[in-house]
């Protein structure tokens, strides 16, 4: 029989991670012993497991060992990594590791060490001269490049859940739910975002137009005056909207104050685009006065960055608008590494497209009236991600009511 | 060729009436010629219509002149309206007029006397002796009624929109949408439920138990004790949620302050329902201090009646709900006719039911966060049913503020 | 310390109840230690663990014990249940015993004794003479009943999870989502199905009129007729549509076969009501003649026997239909203890209903288009449900079809 | 009073084009006489009808008829089409006129000419050489170019309905609903392909990558082999969960035939896209024998173009993705003018870019199972698409037996 010790640690009774080794390991035929167990007294107690592991075959104990390392199993006999490297520009070794949103390290020349900017979906490639670790996605990927190939040598350490901390992120984990009480999340959010700003943190705003047509524009435009938001990741849609609310008074032709159709309305997005392009950007727009207020008004006024990433949907697009997907993903991530937290707002291309980018440890919050925004999120991988099924027309106002009660 | 004048009045521009009434007759294969038309200058004018339609054949005319009579065409030679006696109780002669919840009047015995009691899918019965004419339900039926059958004499009269009243009402009408500006549309609800106080006139609510679970029973309280509800059409969800989280802090066993699952609190609504049986009926509980705020208790203390109609997925029931569905249908028929305004929350069951049973004269809105429920309702008839595709826990709340806004 | 010992068995890993387990002690403020744990080296294999659980106080202990007893997990030193004495028809004592709806066993004059008809949310009671334990509804409860309290011995086992069987129920489990393939789930069912019936097994439909507005009222009234089905649990809404698409060809007025709006077409739901009320019953239609096909007919044809439950939206109703509420929960329950397979269609209210009633070892699926009819299903206690969310309109046929492939 | 005789012609009663003519007038303060109206009397006729127009103002009665202009009603006086020269690029004149999608034509030069390459909110360019009119996208305005500006000399056709032809998209117009016969729709939508196909017309697919998630990837497959589609337009999704499929037989992870959870099936599609990449494209992987089945190696083979877009949400993304946005649009609106219907199936961003850039008269579907989707595209201007709410898993399959059934 073929046998290896594994070490589990962390929350591992509260974050599943045994019940899901036990899991793979009998569903990939092996047998196991638990031959310790020391579960935490406390809540905030960290776990631990000492489990052997045993199957018929040396090639289906390997099998099974690659599928716990992913849950973060420590394998006793600690593997390099194996690199591999690329033979062609965007093209990885067969049998790449795909990288996951989770912290990781792999054991490289006889240490552990950190994979840096991680992302899920990503390469790991290895600088072997720094002796650093990197996520890079499979477009950037140049001939030579040193890749991990297989799970040897990789440990990933899932967030762990722990029951005291993170209140609002505990308890709604996982379910999506219009029949709860709405007002307590509201402020748990707020206070979460206190305290991260009081920490010096970061948030970001993920935005669909539908916060402008809600009427909700102006809470948002507040929120980045008053200096709780640190980037905005939208596309051409919001920023358009915003600007035709605060030139037209209207958000795709309907007045945002009465909600009423108004005539000629639907040209007035294209009158807005327009109005933009003569000035030269947005930044212009608000230099030369054209621009007096608004979401983008205040993002420029406060020197807060913004990522307008065009689609195939774009009418225009505003002169900031990045057309290339690729261009955009760049700067996205670029901010998805530095902020703590995120609220994804009525979007679902736009938050499907940040959760791919975030890793596991940002909070992130997906707000949508539309219950499959939130489930599609956490079917592509983002599983860290709070759904609230809400109305964002009374999300934002309640949101910014509660950061400014007592 | 067969020919016959038929006049329109009203409306018949905006309510798409001349529209409808061409477009029958060319289905139906007949001809027509618009003798006279005078359209409304102002927008508070009536317009009419003169229009001679013909036919191939006397029976084709007849026909299409059934159907156009339905739309509130008023056809020159007028005819009695024709009575069969029914044979059999709960039957009805082939060939009955089945009725609309529009104004309906019958022209019996030489005058235009009015249906009483209107609602759809139901028959009108004429006391010969009284000269009056009432909408009654098939299970009414008795044997020798005198039911109306076929169209000749029947004349309905929808509500005419015009473009100047009822602002909210027409703004929004038919169209179903979670992104437009919510605040101003409760801020127009609240002003019509106080002009109707004012006149007045009374406001049904009908609700479901989402009502508590997010947190806005609180609202709805206040609201019955404040004067602005003067019945509550519900089921046993609703008030056993309502009282649940009046003596044990949950609703379906979720803390309703902070959203927390309380242990065993799955239980909790079978122990309240426990203990209002022991006081044997909800004014017992109220008056032995069993219950002591909510809901259910402000109905109690301020004389507000309410209606719980049993389901077959009813828990316990409450003693108050009346189990017989038949029993439940007859006392909401009852309020159904003394409303002005009825607002329909969360309860596709109940919304339903109601909108089966209220004339189209009463104003209607649907406040739910998911769609198909409010398609649904006007999918069955309920054309005049305003929708709006909101979040429930804040959708209370706002209503009450905008009410106690200057 | 208080200390005591309990144990568990069954799939106590795949189930999650080690990890509840765990959590619920945590949780209230407990301590463990893992005695021994010996888990299943098959698939196949039960598990055992038997697990210190120790606390401040002896008050403390019994409230974890409490909790725990519920998830299946012996106490070394039983108890014999508590009984107290009802003294009001419909009053339980405080502190009653409320069921699941999961195997169940109480501790009775020294031995385990099954609690008979079980069903979630009612409360055991026990015939002293007869030693026998039965589920009551509280509405059943008389004077003197001997009731359960407390949750001294009272032992619950769940169904257990096991990986090989039901891989139809175990691959959707939990997981709602319209992004799967689904020709292979409905083979599942088809074979699922096939296999109940071999053994003489039971089905039973539970179905909204959805099914005739879609046209698949047919392909149920093939199933009825083949044998397929040995109960029908609906309401006036199906009945009635089905009798209007015989005798008039549409469903709500819509013709059927071509989805064309038929001209007073929405009277045709009535008249099929009068004609039913004119025969007096639907099997008298049958009888003679009047009604000729569809589902209703095959059921009165075939002996399958229906539950037409009354609820307040229905219009007429039929003759078959069971005003009262309390009288329909007691047919369904009838029903609900006798089949082995509950297929649920298109209906939130009824879907809700039997879920309600049903024990847990029934295997249910739940067939809707909208993602929120089954996400309810499941909050309000009926786990055990595997939810699909597909077209009514497709589902019906294709199973139909996968029933006659070989 | 100043006054102006307009003349309305086409299906202008069951168009609404009547009611909106009088609702216009009568919102903007004007009056109005009707001098003639002359009403098709089949059903295949056109009406017309003229109207005298009147109003206080000058400036007002401009205003009036600028509306009316746009539903395409004729006024008597024709004016030429003013013309302004863009001071910079990307920047129109204000007042510009933003098209719409439907056939329009502007009278230059004493002639009425046709817009060319019609597209939604876009300028329209004149070159006064050629006494051509073209569409032009904002982003593609050049110093220099002259353009329209205001309303004279725009006339506007939208599309008539007339009550015979195009059966399946009549009936559905408008409404949305899950509760309709599906299976006579889809014979309508084969029938409708069928005849465009024998008149050598073009037929677009728009998809999203649930086509394959739910195992329809082979019928789509079949389809484009069968020569029924003649191109797709789609993202990096569809390509490569379709080229997944056919590497790994899994789509993001899920077996395609049973849909199990493979082990590490979620970095399955990272492999497709790294094996595409190391042939080059999707070509080269079809001839290197790297690729060997599915809907892209059958537009390969049977040269069919697709236009995979690029999104900010894509992994990869795959080498013939393109992905900058404005070229993907420029490849987009060739095909948009080429085809003569469009099926959009099961993905929102793809469906509302196409849906921008179709001309009106574009037979067009939109598939998906989520009501949402199709509210928002017509919400969105597409007024023309008509929706249907099912299951993308049996939609395609559906369609497929339908196109082979006699």
């Amino acid at each position: 029989m073929n046998k290896r010790t594994i070490e589990l640690s962390g929350h591992i009774i509260d974050s599943l991670t045994l019940t899901k080794t036990m899991g793979i390991i009998m569903d990939k035929g092996g047998e196991f012993d638990i031959l310790e167990i020391d579960v935490g007294r406390k809540k905030s107690d960290i776990s631990h497991a000492k489990i052997e592991v045993s199957a018929d075959s040396p090639e289906l104990l390997e099998s099974i060992l690659d599928e716990l390392s992913v849950l973060g199993a420590a394998i006793d006999e600690i593997k390099e990594v194996n690199l591999v490297a690329s033979v062609k520009d965007k093209v990885a070794p067969e049998g790449f590791y795909s990288s996951s949103n989770h912290s990781t390290h792999i054991f490289y020349d006889g240490d552990w060490i950190p994979v840096e900017e991680i992302e899920m979906d990503c390469l790991v490639v290895v600088d072997e001269d720094e002796k650093r670790a990197f996520v890079k996605p499979i477009a950037d990927v140049k001939v030579g490049d040193k890749i991990v190939v297989g799970l040897d040598g990789v440990k990933v350490t899932p967030p762990h859940r722990s029951r005291d901390e993170q209140q609002v992120f505990e308890f709604m984990n996982s379910e999506v739910s219009s029949e709860k009480p709405l007002m307590n999340l509201i402020k748990g959010i707020a206070s979460e975002m206190k305290e991260i700003k009081a920490k010096g943190g970061k948030i970001g705003i993920v935005g669909g137009p539908a916060i402008v047509h809600t009427g909700s524009g102006k809470y948002l435009a507040a929120l980045v005056k008053e200096g709780y938001i640190d980037v905005i990741m939208a596309g051409n849609a919001l920023a358009t909207h915003d600007i035709e609310s605060n030139l037209f008074g209207t958000s795709l032709g309907i007045e945002v104050e009465t909600g009423k159709i108004v005539a000629h309305g639907h040209t007035h997005h294209m009158r807005a685009i327009n109005r933009i392009n003569r000035s030269g950007s947005i930044k212009n727009a608000v230099e030369d006065g054209t621009l007096t207020g608004g979401i983008m008004y205040e993002c420029i006024k406060n020197d807060v960055p913004y990522v307008l990433a065009g689609s195939i949907r774009d009418d225009g697009p505003l002169p900031d608008v990045i057309t290339d997907t690729a261009e955009s993903q760049k700067l996205m991530r670029h901010y998805a590494q530095e902020v703590d937290m995120v609220i994804m707002i009525a979007t679902m291309l736009h938050s499907i497209a940040t959760g791919n980018l975030l890793p596991s440890r940002v909070k992130s919050i997906c707000v949508d009236i539309n219950p499959s925004t939130v489930t599609k999120l956490s079917d592509r991988g983002s599983a860290q991600v709070v759904g609230i099924v809400t109305d964002i027309g009374t999300f934002l106002p309640l949101l910014y009511n509660a950061l400014h009660e007592e």
